[in-house]
């Protein structure tokens, strides 16, 4: 690693390049692991800082949406280099604000790079803009057919939400972020509560790397907020162009109404809940129920179960082999020693819901880890069982466990199955765990399950989601409010940009991606034909 | 042309495959040009009709889903084939629920066929599922890279609305039919009640075309309407996955809230209003003003004003250049005889939009048609003239009076026409008429109009809206409710998909698409190369 800047938190908001705290509402962020507030007092962002750094967005959008790709892709791989400079600051911070381990730190750290860097390739070479030229047809009868040509352009300044659960890959410099910034929008966060000295920290990077790759003041600002009401004044916001949200149904969806009210309406991507439920077929029991046990007891407790494709409804056909599978699961989950939520809130939360779950008629808890656990913020990972046409009946059973909780379904039959899977809100992803001769007997549970998740996964867990362009992480709705797009990979840009079309523009007004000859010799449908080749 | 079907009118709903009519709600359509009512009864679609369209819609996606390409395609230019059989029924049906000429109903024939063959093409090449694979890396360090592929798959059940001023080109079988038909979705039609004879005709042309090629009865439903019930209850039905509109703000707006507040909101594509600015630049009304004034005035008459790129109006600077050319435009345009509208209702709208506009602070009517006019569905067009200064302080002037008017605006100068264009609503289209060397001068204000519209030209007119992949129709609301897709061009396709992705999923369940084999020898992303090869 490169050398160490220490970064002292001021508690302040960035409002673009300038450290700013006009308002009046304080708040510290909590250490579960410590159990005690951490010492530095942030500053919600103001009505007037929050003016201001939408002013100045909108000022540095008309520099920065004329940009080159190359430049934007240098200003994306400075702001990597700037938070591997924050070093071990970085690291303790996350730990101090979320109870999660240095490695998860450091790991996210890595992915939130990678992020950064793959957009910044994606830029660099400019075909992600979808370039289309129709040349014109002059003397074409009866009427001359003219000159088209179409790129994606930025849609303006965009607000991304902090995530509680990704303090670094969805958040500050995050996915949402990161993909912004490539299409060319200026991006205003919203910094989640819980971490707002680890956002204030990336926010210091992406300053600096502004100032470093001469980026105009206001292409990014970090604003800091207690409560709901920073956000609330944000998507109404009539410079707000487009909103990038990770969190609650509850969220999301609040979100998602103040947006669609406007007298114009933005679009709003928020990935919100997901019970990402798993399909366990006969002969997989059979044959690798122990493994499966084993493999599940793991992917249900990873990251304390805070993951938004935590496996949090398992379902099979009732049968000895089942049964066992869940004797073995609930042997394998109650070994794992529990760990750290992010925030009592969240432990609350997730005692709550579960108890709630749990609580509902003819649910009954299979395991719960009981032996003692000294910090209060630890979560007693649980298994709860209930009988397919009981949760068939009961769609509060579908409700999101946000936390080491997963619900097993003894369906009767196949039909039950099915039905099962039948009456599933949207999901981002559902798994089939099955032996590859027996998957062909229930294509029509594979084609109910298809219409119900952005992803599907064969023999594998839902958790952990690879950052690549083949990625869709989103779904139908709860699961996200636009299944058209996804929040992970490359092809997450698409949310910022809209199609923009040239006729009969002269060549020398054009962006360079659609002029005559193609001097970034980037993809083009010319005619109906792919080709780098200049016209 | 191939031989004629004699097709009679019923004024039944079909249902799929079956004519019903099991409402009590009746109505007529009108002849504006005779000024009486066509004979044919219709009747309006009861809630059990919309309920069991959306039913069989349902039932029908699960087998349509699966086809390939090439039944698609098939099934579109059958379509296509039986819309021509219909032969001279269709263009006297159409004229006599519109007012427009036979040659009007001819060449928006062609387009629709156009349409209909460009999409039955798209699909049967199988590269616009935007194939993406990443093949997995099993010994990837720390964890096992996933092999991942994504491709575009159809939403579900969508309902379209017929448009007034495009009874083929964008009603039953029009661009929005066509896109979701190709990308998989079945399509129930709202058709629109002013020309519900000639829907009619073209769904017994489309259910013809399903029979013949074998489509799932519930593929195509058409429903009468006489009022806006109809439509509100099908943007409310949970079966319902995107709409697609063209028409009215009003119209738009109140089904995009009511999609919007649904438990489970959906998509609302709506094309609405647009007053489709032109800038004339000081050298180009120098040295090309008469003639430019002659093309406009046509343009603006053009189908009786009646295009959603009508251009109402029209910016420039004060100088005796533009006074010339604005009495010029005025003396070309009062020589056209004036033209039907499409309904009463519709030219009322004209005459009271119009009076409100001219009637607002500081307008006056430059010049009208005020010859006797037999007919009172003809519409007298007419030019208003405003300062900048007055355009910029009222909002009003903004509201599109739908017909043959324009608006010019006398800017006082340079700067003044920048504010002016600053503060327009969003538009589909902005237009530029300049001198190549004076537009330099003018990069602020291209940079204005850009951030305003979805298409822009230069020395065009915007009516005429080309049918190619480069073509966007659609632009920053109120234009349309989402501006990153287009209304018009195979591009339209993706306004009825939704990514989904397949994770270490077996090859022989994948969809062809995905396949290693690639028999279809589409283009794919792998690893992040374009390639039609197999994997």
């Amino acid at each position: 690693m490169a050398t160490t800047t220490i970064t002292k938190i001021s508690g302040q908001n960035y409002i673009g390049n300038k450290l700013s705290a006009t308002g009046k509402t304080t708040y510290k962020t909590y250490n579960p692991e410590l159990q005690k507030e951490n010492s530095t007092l942030f500053y919600e962002a103001s009505n007037d800082e929050i003016n201001q750094a939408l002013f100045i967005a909108n000022q540095a959008f008309e520099d920065y949406k004329t940009f080159p790709g190359k430049k934007k892709s240098e200003f994306l791989n400075k702001i990597a280099d700037e938070i591997l400079n924050l070093g071990d600051t970085l690291v303790t911070t996350y730990c101090s604000e979320t109870g999660l381990p240095p490695g998860r730190a450091i790991g996210e750290r890595t992915r939130t790079i990678f992020q950064l860097r793959s957009f910044a390739e994606l830029v660099s070479n400019g075909s992600w803009v979808e370039a289309s030229i129709d040349t014109g047809v002059p003397d074409r009868k009866p009427m001359p057919k003219p000159d088209l040509r179409r790129m994606n352009i930025p849609l303006g300044p965009v607000v991304v939400f902090g995530a509680s659960n990704f303090p670094l890959a969805y958040s500050t410099a995050g996915g949402d972020t990161a993909a912004a910034l490539a299409a060319g929008c200026p991006v205003i966060v919203k910094s989640h509560p819980m971490h707002a000295g680890t956002g204030e920290l990336v926010a210091s990077a992406i300053i600096k790397a502004a100032k470093e790759t001469g980026m105009p003041n206001g292409i990014f600002s970090n604003l800091n907020s207690k409560g709901i009401e920073v956000g609330q004044k944000l998507a109404a916001h009539s410079q707000v162009k487009a909103i990038g949200f990770t969190g609650s149904i509850q969220g999301g969806r609040a979100l998602f109404d103040i947006a669609s009210k406007r007298d114009i309406p933005i679009p709003v991507f928020a990935e919100m809940g997901s019970i990402n439920p798993v399909v366990i077929l006969p002969d997989a029991l059979k044959t690798r129920g122990e493994e499966l046990a084993k493999t599940y007891a793991n992917s249900i407790t990873l990251g304390t179960g805070q993951f938004c494709t935590n496996p949090g409804l398992i379902l099979g056909i009732e049968s000895d082999y089942f049964n066992n599978f869940i004797n073995h699961l609930s042997k394998e989950i109650i070994k794992i020693n529990p760990t750290c939520m992010l925030n009592p809130s969240i432990k609350k939360a997730f005692s709550n819901n579960q108890k709630k779950v749990v609580e509902e008629k003819n649910v009954s808890v299979k395991v719960t880890y009981n032996k003692e656990i000294s910090n209060e913020n630890y979560a007693p990972q649980t298994l709860a069982i209930v009988s397919g046409e009981n949760f068939i009946s009961n769609p509060n059973l579908q409700k999101e466990v946000f936390g080491p909780f997963s619900l097993l379904v003894k369906c009767a039959d196949k039909q039950e199955l099915e039905k099962a899977i039948s009456c599933l809100e949207g999901q981002l992803t559902g798994t089939i765990l099955g032996n590859i001769l027996e998957i062909n007997k229930y294509n029509y549970l594979l084609s109910l399950l298809y219409s119900k998740v952005g992803r599907i996964i064969f023999n594998g867990v839902p958790t952990g989601v690879e950052v690549c362009p083949s990625m869709v992480h989103g779904g139908p709705y709860p699961s996200s409010t636009d299944s058209r797009f996804s929040a992970v990979g490359t092809s997450s840009i698409k949310r910022w940009v809209r199609p923009f079309s040239f006729q009969n523009w002269p060549n020398e007004l054009l962006p360079e991606e659609l002029k005559n000859e193609n001097s970034l010799g980037i993809l083009r449908l010319v005619n109906n034909q792919l080709t780098n080749q200049p016209i």
